[in-house]
């Protein structure tokens, strides 16, 4: 999961969007599928398999896997995914591994419900991925987000198999690359616009991070990400005095830049991660450079944004050259576009939404809605129903060193029950 | 030498000051000097030594001699001034090291002359400082700056003893640490501020680069260098958007710097040399970074634009605290004064200015003033009257790799005379 998420819109607190009020129909559907003899099979084998559950998130977690790097786990979950008895298991053009459950008889090839764990982590190699297990707690690198739910995926093919769970439709199971910041969600984007998928998926889950399991994700919040490198001719800052330099040029457009104003609804956000350049106190720089990061839940609104970033990187280029001597050259800026990820929602309406939220209430939650920046954008932007759930435990310190998760069982089961039930119910029970 | 100097105030050049018109006394002086037996016979030695001479600078450059590791060369340059049979021979508490060549009987304790090159290179330890020869031409790291002046002392000292020249006060001769930019001419500062000469020289010349010798550096260039460190709560660059961010302030502040007006006579500079700052492009920075550069002829031009800095940070902060949230906390700047070199002039009345002219004159040269950030930036800011001088030969690339000498035996061997005729007529010749 991109980002610890600062918008959850709790159901039925005053002020916060509620659900359409039309649950009756999904609710229904939740119901026969928790009640059918089948899901409680299922949820009885989950339980019964929780100890293989823990030591198959332990052994994922110390296959390290930095992005672009997943192609050591990926060997080992793809080969995984064969021993579950998956047919059509494969390793995709961009390094992603998935397989099918077969549905009925006459669901090959047709429609089919898909859901994803991400293979890569945001820790670089030489990482040290040893899990710390504390009774229930398991502390390492990666463990939570999103280790865990790779063998959630793979607990739910056992489980499937021990209560001989037959679905109608096929359900592609997945782990994929790309996921974390400079993956740019090249594994999404591969599957949705280019894999042999692409038009098959009609519901999909990101099963991403750790949590109690009310939390929905219908949200997705786009960025654009830019590496700007303002250059000129650089010289010595006494001789050369009087010349355009690429401090000031680039120190305008971030006050520019700084100065905008963004919707709080829907929230969009900018900011200046890192700048660098100049090689000694006493030289106009030849190059300096930042790193960019903008956001919003709203794509006209990261649309607009966009265009003002651009326009006012390109007056303040515009000015320096005015304000100073361009004699020895000129200062010109370099916009290089090193993230995009696009914005959107699955509307509460969509059915995807419905059966996510009567599968939390069926569980005794109370469903929320968010905003964040998972795999699901890429289905999301492209119209398909998408959504990005937790599988119970609790967890925090993602994306830091000491991160950690909390198997505790019952909750952990809990939500590994909620997302089950709305993954089975999408793909719909014989 | 610091830097390579944009103003040469060729005398005669229409606009530009000319000497005072009664150069009669020193021309008269330096005539006296010039045409006496024992200068002679001085030159004539210089002549017959001069492969040694060009010996002795191969041997000095290839001792590496970093900012703040000058020890390796200070050891041998003392060595060295034993030998040659200065009394005093020392290494003061900063590092450098300087004897007395004794004048008459009854100069001992009393005001003296000083002249020093400079022991430390701008080159880091690791550089290769194997001199190539090809002719006369010498490259290497240093050889230049100020490597050579090293060796043109010893040089005098060997041609004034085999000369027999005794003049009528000591002469001090230096190698001293810490001119080039890091150590913010430190060495020249304990000499004239702490050490036990520094009520006694009256007359100070620094040796210092290579070039034709007609070129006198009465001016001294004052700078002013700051890293100035903005902090601030640091966030993520989505959830936490809103709060004040450090690269904000310093953008402000760089875009009010660059849009300071200074005189050009005086002239007067500044500089952003060198920023950075932040770890991801998703993170907004708990830091951002700069280190700037001010520098003025006139110390009173300096003390105002260095005013005009330290309001425009403040002001930047104010602005950044006021213009987003400091509920995560707010942002500060700290400025850290890393380079502090005073300007000011001796003036072209000075009998200093006046005998190195008549000294250039009677070799057949134009006298030129200039403005330049040299050791003697110490003694010209307390008031005591300094130069910088050269001493022939021809030069290029300096603080790059690949700088070099050239000495051509005749262009050098005039360059060495100018300089030996004005320390011999300061010092005064019995």
């Amino acid at each position: 999961m991109l980002s610890i998420l600062a918008i959850s819109l709790a159901l039925g607190l005053s002020g916060a969007p509620a659900l359409p009020q039309q649950p009756v129909a999904a609710d229904a559907a939740i119901q026969a599928t928790v009640g059918s003899a089948g899901f409680k099979a299922a949820a009885a084998a989950l339980d019964r398999d929780f100890d293989r559950h823990v030591a198959e998130t332990i052994r994922l977690t110390e296959i390290p896997s930095p992005p672009f790097k997943e192609a050591e786990r990926a060997k080992v979950y793809l080969e995984l995914l064969k021993r579950h008895g998956l047919t059509d298991v494969e390793m995709d053009a961009e390094g992603s591994v998935m397989g099918i459950r077969r549905g009925s008889a006459n669901a090959a090839g047709g429609p089919l419900v898909a859901i994803a764990a991400h293979l890569d982590t945001v820790f670089p190699t030489g990482t040290n991925v040893t899990v710390k297990r504390t009774g229930t707690r398991l502390a390492a690198p990666g463990v939570g987000d999103d280790t865990r739910s790779l063998a959630v995926l793979l607990a739910f093919i056992r489980a499937m198999d021990a209560a001989k769970v037959q679905t109608k439709t096929d359900i592609l199971f997945i782990g994929n690359v790309g996921e974390e910041g400079p993956g740019d969600l090249r594994g999404m984007r591969y599957l949705f616009t280019k894999s042999k998928y692409k038009d098959r998926i009609t519901a999909f889950i990101s099963a991403d991070g750790t949590g109690a399991g009310n939390t929905i994700t219908n949200g997705a919040v786009g960025s654009k990400r830019y590496h700007v490198a303002f250059k000129g001719p650089g010289g010595h800052s006494y001789g050369a005095f009087g010349i355009v330099s690429p401090a000031f040029a680039m120190a305008n457009a971030i006050k520019r830049f700084g100065a905008l104003t963004v919707p709080k609804t829907p929230k969009t956000t900018f900011s200046v991660g890192v700048v660098g350049g100049g090689t000694s106190v006493n030289s106009i720089p030849f190059e300096t450079w930042m790193d960019i990061d903008m956001r919003s839940e709203s794509p006209a609104e990261l649309a607009k944004l966009d265009a003002s970033f651009k326009a006012l990187v390109a007056e303040a280029v515009t000015e320096e050259n005015a304000a100073r001597s361009t004699a020895q050259g000129k200062i010109t800026a370099e916009v290089t576009l090193t993230g995009n990820r696009p914005s959107g929602q699955t509307a509460s309406s969509q059915r995807i939404v419905q059966i996510a939220s009567a599968s939390i209430r069926a569980f005794g939650l109370t469903p929320s809605l968010s905003f964040s920046s998972t795999d699901s954008n890429i289905p999301i932007s492209l119209g398909i129903p998408a959504i990005t759930l937790v599988a119970g435990g609790t967890s925090d310190r993602a994306h830091a060193l000491d991160e950690w998760i909390d198997l505790e069982k019952t909750s952990s089961l809990r939500g590994m029950q909620i997302l089950l039930a709305t993954l089975l119910t999408l793909a719909g029970m014989q």
